[in-house]
């Protein structure tokens, strides 16, 4: 049980941080910039894996869980333990954020939200609906492989949490005026169930997408990296 | 009595940097940037924990000290030497930065005082009085619960003072549009008292929000994060 | 086989989200800033570098391959496997980014091409052909011989990954006005392959420049930290 | 001798990425902004910490040596071969950085020499003269002090680099708008010699202070830091 507790508080922070930074950003070329949201989203990753990893391994991530649980390195209980515990955190966090928007006036930066993704229209340079899918699939499978990778070594134990973090950053900085990034459908969701319409609409693609991405890099891993390591053992 | 010395020191560097570079900003959109504020922040932290960390394990916080002390992992004598420190240091730090300040002319970029915290008006979003006060109880629990659990494990000792700094840059990178970040009631108090009027009428809740999120922080850590430690010990 | 296939999929992340930053950035000036392409190359390489690092020891680049060759750390097999696993990744990389600028309308943000590199009118500053191969050469000197000996210690090896991206991020920083930064050969031929003209001309440049500063680096390795290092042994 | 040789490479190192950054960035406001001249300087002291750091300790800076003289940790003769080390690098890198720019049109961005000290009206913000001698001083002893205490510790090896580097470019993040940040006599001796003029006239300044603030971090840190150590032990 304390580990879904866990997850829930990791994606309620990541949630919160990252698509709160965003929607306080002002959008594209405004106050915070790209580098500022993506360090928010990269550096809530950092902060919850150093701070609940021990607990439950801080996936915060339904993309994340999904690699793990299809390369047999957690259970289908966990797994959908895991993603409850993900999606109400991720709900509770837009709640929050909707909470703090209602509380000030945005006037002085354009209102962006509550951080959702989006494509065509709501892409900040309209990528089509194929080039959306394309690049989470993308964006995802090099986030997973990553954090799969670094997190299979035990000698690079105190590291992990940090290069994952700085993983998320660049992902973001690359995809943030194509979709605004997701690589995880619980980040995307609960802010699209609060604004509703297009965000709804269009979020069957950022949750699709990365799973995609995730089988992929589990894939890559088992057959790449992880069978390299036996050898070596 | 070194230790409330060190206590003294980091939190000098801590506000003269983070506030100075602040007060050196143009503002929200000015020429350093948001990040470049949180950046301030948060590696003022880092240098000072393995600067000063062997010493008084590097607070340089009332709120961070609070949450040791009602977790049990510090004792009420240490606790009041502790604040006395960083409160002193503190007002040093932002004595220095008016002796700057008033040794320059800040024409060209516009000036925003000595890095105090505000609410109302003196949020750059106009962020409400009870929207300051969730803001604030939810950074400082973020911040506090991380810094709380990555100096629990030992494993973790040499990356534990970057993982702390690297959380209070994204707690700003968030925070900083909204009430300019405390999650310190030294680092609120000292700009306050050389600013006066509306920075000290303010200055009460970045005083109490801290305390109440660090008190969460502490309440969470001993039930989720501690006691999952010891069962593994 | 599986280091040459690890050598593909780190370089087509490396030019892939590199270059696809520079292209989707507006340019000098542009939305994303040159701290933010400078850090998506430098955070490339070091997830890269913790993921695949076991497999091949991620050199990513021909230039790091020919200083690892000449300073007889890898046998000329290997050398000729690494290098076309490198070319191949890249230019797939180049292949899915042309992909998806074609599926955007890059209105918006001034469209700059797929990431190449220049030099004179293609240089954002003016930069001369001679100017240009200099700045090449110390920039791939600074970035090899700083992967040669961050590696060689097996004392730094949890960091050595995170020293070798943040030190690819500043060479971008200081160079991508003058030439956009190559220290890469495979990063630079395959956007020219797929732009053509000016690109295509001028990537000899920037395949011969970093030779030679590789090969420097490889040099002062030998002599003046190998032999050190024997020394302390 | 080859410890000099390794301070020679690693001051040309700091100095044309540092400087060069400045120099191309446009200055305040300018395309790459003051975290990014920031992370230029402090980025180049993480590569070289981790590439000559086991041959000369990577010192870079006259005012370490210094520091490291009054606190007994090298000797005389060791200082002497450092700084001329340290100085030749710097000069080499300004005329290096000097061939690159003539090299070049930098019309597009405004040109602001080779990266050179200042104050009074030469500073950004016209810090007079003795705010910018406090101003050295401050960061000096807060960059020093976090020199000395980091690489004091066997414990922290792996990550001194990483905070060393961090620390020098928080001190620039605050430092910039006020003088440039020198913190180093052989950075700001290299540019004024060639640029001659105000910048030569005004860099005893950036020769004093820096080794006033590294003296008093020297004493702090015997009698504060070191001493606690010693009771541990």
């Amino acid at each position: 049980m304390k580990k879904y507790v866990a997850e829930f508080i990791g994606t309620f922070v990541l949630v919160l941080f990252g698509c709160g930074t965003a929607a306080l950003s002002g959008g594209i070329g405004g106050v915070t910039g790209i580098v500022g949201i993506a360090l928010a989203f990269g550096l809530s990753i950092v902060a919850m894996a150093y701070c609940i990893g021990n607990v439950s391994g801080c996936h915060i991530n339904p993309a994340v869980s999904f690699a793990m649980l299809i390369s047999k390195r957690m259970s289908g209980k966990d797994f959908v333990g895991y993603v409850i515990g993900q999606v109400l955190g991720a709900i509770a966090a837009s709640a929050v954020l909707m909470a703090i928007v209602n509380n000030a006036d945005l006037g002085g930066i354009a209102a962006t939200g509550l951080g959702q993704n989006g494509f065509g229209e709501a892409s900040s340079v309209g990528l089509s609906m194929g080039g959306a899918f394309l690049v989470e699939v993308i964006l995802t499978f090099v986030f997973v492989l990553t954090a799969m990778g670094v997190t299979a070594s035990e000698k690079m134990g105190s590291v992990a949490g940090v290069v994952i973090g700085l993983t998320l950053a660049f992902v973001h900085i690359m995809g943030i005026p194509l979709t605004g990034t997701s690589v995880n459908p619980a980040r995307s969701l609960a802010p699209a169930i609060f604004m509703g319409g297009q965000a709804l609409e269009q979020v069957w693609l950022f949750i699709a997408a990365p799973l995609v991405g995730a089988a992929l890099a589990a894939l890559v891993w088992v057959f790449l990296i992880k069978s390299k390591k036996e050898q070596l053992a």
